[in-house]
């Protein structure tokens, strides 16, 4: 740890020269490695009149191609390109000042070992996310509860707003749990330091990227749970901000240049419309204050169309792949951002690793707003995405939610997640799309259906067994509810995860019979998943809704899933001939959560009352 | 009147050889044309044991390519081929009987004149279409009430479901009224024979696909009206019904193969869902339902996967828009036909006549439904359309109707409206799309909105205002209501359509002062648009809703229009230096209607409740 620790500030030296007339604060990225595919690199210098210098590297296969001055004379940014046969090692970048000269020192390292198979892995339909937040999981560390110097000491779980001092530490010592229950991937908010004088919770106001929050653990801890999923075989999303930063961040305290930021005559929020992105109509206007609009008064919005800022977006993105061997990749804010820069930036990421998932927060209305984010078959359209995925929020808000709370109509209930699956023809890949129930940001889904277990079960049988990339919101397995009105009341503490808590969910003991229930039927439905290609990687096929019941079937050359979901109050009977499709040559059908079974020879079948079954094919 | 009934009966006689051995009942199409681009075309002859026969012609630049003889021997079907050169005359179709010969007389016509002047014109954005019933418009000729020998012999205004007596002679009589209001454009429900016992009040049930239903007067009074309207440059829009026919047309009673129709073991419906179409996940037995099921017992379902339907379905296209002088082609219950036969259809009718306007009806529910049916930006898809235009229920069910019924919302109200146009990239071209608010299947405007005349207004001031091709439902502008439950109360009379009638809404001293209201309002608009090009055929440019507010304009170079909608119950005030980047360079706004103004020099103005206005933009 400590080593790291050292490593990590080793650019914090300050240059001395005969005078004081510049002064080193930082430079970013703060290392960089050898044998990229990309043999360019900028680097942001940022002290005290630092652009007031002259610069030389001297070190074999590094080039200072260009020092670009900007605005602000307390910035500098030196482009690099670093051949392919450079040597690992302590790069030293000269300053030759007004007064007298100094060094820089900037770490160039070897490659991190395994990249697609031990880090950049991409996350795919294989896979089954949990996706938490860091600060309300777990407290392994008392320690870093409150970090001396940093704005926000309001450590206090009884507040919704309050840091409750979750880290990843406490992570790290519930990964055995998180296994059993079947999770391949994590993904957690923001990690990044967010050094804001409040709402430091949520991690999406950084305020440097290369720096993970210290009452987090640090990068160091950070690493550490890296690794230790992936001994487990298991992978690592990090949650990416470009869109914003937080207002406290060093380069809004002391912008390089005046568009650093998208500026306004006066303080201009964004509509969090996404219509005018790509409506033949809209007026310039409406766009502007869509993409440039802030997204909050404490989150400034970074002019992507700076090639410095997007430079900086870029290779900090790079950076954190590399340096702590992230999986996957989810893009927060997606529609808010510069679209081109979007693509660079996807682009720039898929070229240094070409199996990493990439797919964006597209929290919009309609298949066609969703569609136009991420990778579509339109054309003609005003942009195309390159993004592979997105965060479905249409098969959730249109789909699964309705299914659940409204009564079976024409348009209603299930008869709407019905149509909406039946839409994704309009995407290049709808099994890149991460299905999830609720996040952070959504009222938990037990509140959604009104805190009726067997619907929050159906949800959860629904998320392992249709198309795409499940994710589950932690604490959903332990009945975990709250409306999000304000959203604290859905980021709430994992009871268990502080030494104090007087229950401790993760073990079965700690959970009532009614938690247990649901984590179990959790867990066995992730498993079966686990070992189910057509679940995993299958084709669907899903047949209209009947009569409030909706039929689905997950299938491949080695296997049949067979899916019932009644969602009426009442129990249904249906008839199985008309599935013969896929049915035909199959003798029976095992629930595979309760063994048993249903034969074909029988086509009148009964479903009891919102149940979903979940039935393997057997011959 | 008496040349063209003999005309038209003249292939009815029968063929007497040396005994009864064969009879000719019918010739279909009933003549054709010499001169036309595609020289082929296939001759459905129906008759007792027709097919035990041969056949020749002896016609200068007509030949006899193929004797196609079928399962039934009571048809056979010729394929011509009619050289361009030929001269119009009357073919005779020789006989060689096994008892005898005969003939069959076939006219071949001089092709009307004025193709894409005088007819299949198109109907584009430039028009306003008014869309009428003719049982329920007006009775013009009390003789043709009932018609001795027809099935229904049901006269009876008091029942929403028999027939009421209204005809085309009764529109011929209030053109002079449609074109007062503005209207340039006519379609009528179906008139052809619906020569079934009951509900035959909405023609869509054909019984005879060669002959206009004698209750309206026949196919002289029908080539009279479109006369009458070409010669006042207005235009006729027919109503094609492809996918079903009623279940009394001779060739369902006397089917000339199996697969005429599509069968099935015991009584199939369609679904009525659109989604197993397109969607990727589908099965093939939802597919065939969907297509293939019966749209009603009494409607059986073609197989236009039978050459002989679909070539029998295309040439009664043709022959109607050569026979009649139609401009337009309304395609009813697109989305349930065989989709592949649609294109080669829609391609024949624009190979024939490059400029007819075809649209289908397209009630489904979702943009990229809607659009899946029509010509759109998608690749990559199971099917492309070819399909020009569509009914646009998208800005019907989840547009103009939400705006005026619902709260405004992140999604709700007017924002829906909002949200539905801007999803118009999808299609090739929105602006041939025709928006409507209401028709004869559904809930009359005024009692979508409650019965509330300002909202009515608004609606009509939105259909005049906003992109494509507006569509009127008869009487909506003297204020008729109903809801389409069931849904003969959406197909009242027009009061003052018949003699007996005690108020005659067609006048100004027989409306009362609202029915009037509405009826100048609409005259107004409607007699704007038709010179402006801006609203005709100009650019929309949409602003996000604010506050229950919409703004939008349409524009060209020589115009622009500013058309400002406040759905809510109170009055509102906008700031409209928001809207610069089209009012820059203008002075002030004056109401089209009330022609008051409003200065752009002041920024703040106030809109009435429930209002939109219709401002022409001055320098």
């Amino acid at each position: 740890m400590r080593k790291l620790i050292l490593l990590f500030f080793s650019y914090l030296v300050f240059v001395w020269a005969n005078a004081n007339e510049y002064k080193v604060d930082g430079i970013y990225p703060s290392n960089w490695w050898v044998g990229m595919k990309n043999p360019k690199v900028q680097l942001m210098v940022h002290g005290s009149n630092i652009s007031e210098n002259t610069f030389t590297i001297n070190y074999p296969g590094v080039k200072l191609v260009k020092v670009n001055k900007v605005e602000n004379p307390n910035y500098v940014f030196l482009d690099l390109t670093i051949a392919p046969l450079a040597k690992p090692g302590q790069l030293k970048i000269h300053i030759n000042g007004f007064n007298g000269d100094g060094d820089i020192s900037f770490e160039l390292k070897q490659r991190r070992k395994g990249k697609g198979t031990l880090y950049a892995q991409g996350v795919t339909s294989n896979d089954f996310i949990y996706l938490l937040m860091p600060d309300r999981f777990s407290n392994g560390d008392y320690s870093n509860d409150k970090v001396p110097g940093m704005k926000d000491q309001s450590l206090n779980r009884d507040s919704l707003y309050h840091r409750h001092g979750g880290d990843l530490k406490g992570v790290i010592n519930h990964l055995d749990y998180l296994q059993d229950l079947g999770v391949t991937t994590l993904w957690m908010t923001p990690v990044l330091e967010n050094d804001m004088p409040n709402r430091t919770e949520h991690g999406y106001a950084i305020t440097n990227h290369y720096k993970v929050d210290p009452r987090l653990g640090g990068n160091d801890v950070y690493k550490r749970l890296s690794d230790e999923l992936h001994k487990r075989g298991m992978k690592l999303i990090q949650d990416a901000v470009y869109n914003h930063t937080g207002l406290q961040h060093f380069f809004v305290q002391d912008l390089p240049m005046k568009d650093w930021l998208n500026q306004w005559p006066k303080y201009t929020n964004t509509t969090y419309k996404d219509q005018p992105l790509m409506d033949s109509y809209a007026s310039i206007k409406d766009r502007e204050v869509m993409s440039n609009g802030w997204f909050t008064p404490q989150m400034p919005d970074l002019n992507q169309n700076n090639p410095y800022v997007a430079n900086f977006l870029i290779q900090h993105a790079i950076w954190s792949v590399e340096e702590f061997g992230v999986d996957g990749w989810r893009i927060d804010t997606y529609i808010y951002n510069d679209l081109p820069f979007m693509n660079r930036c996807n682009k720039a990421l898929m070229d240094e690793y070409p199996k990493i998932t990439l797919f964006g927060e597209t929290w919009v209305h309609g298949m066609l707003d969703q569609a136009f984010f991420t990778q579509n078959n339109m054309g003609n359209i005003p942009f195309k995405s390159n993004l592979p995925g997105v965060t479905d929020f249409q098969t959730n808000l249109y789909g699964i939610n309705p299914a659940l709370t409204q009564n079976f109509g024409w348009t209603e209930g299930v008869n709407k997640l019905y149509q909406t699956l039946a839409n994704d023809f309009i995407y290049v890949d709808p099994m890149k799309n991460v299905t999830f129930l609720d996040n952070h940001d959504m009222t938990r889904f037990l509140s959604q259906v009104g805190e009726d277990i067997d619907k929050l079960k159906m949800g959860i049988g629904w998320l392992f067994t249709t198309r795409g990339i499940p994710q589950l919101y932690y604490g959903t397995e332990i009945l975990m509810k709250g409306v999000s009105n304000p959203d604290g009341w859905v980021r709430l503490d994992f009871q268990g995860g502080w030494k104090e808590d007087a229950q401790n969910k993760f073990t079965k003991e700690g959970r009532t019979e009614q938690e247990n229930e649901v984590f179990n039927w959790t867990k066995t439905l992730a498993n079966f998943r686990k070992r189910s290609s057509a679940l995993k990687t299958g084709k669907l096929m899903q047949y209209v809704p009947e009569d409030w019941v909706y039929t689905y079937f997950r299938y491949d050359n080695n296997q049949t899933v067979m899916v019932i979901m009644n969602t009426a109050t009442e129990e249904k009977t249906i008839d199985v001939s008309r599935f013969s499709e896929q049915t035909n040559g199959f003798r029976k059908a095992v629930n595979v959560v309760t063994s048993s079974s249903n034969e074909f020879s029988n086509i009148k079948w009964i479903i009891p009352a919102k149940t979903l079954w979940v039935l393997n094919l057997e011959k």
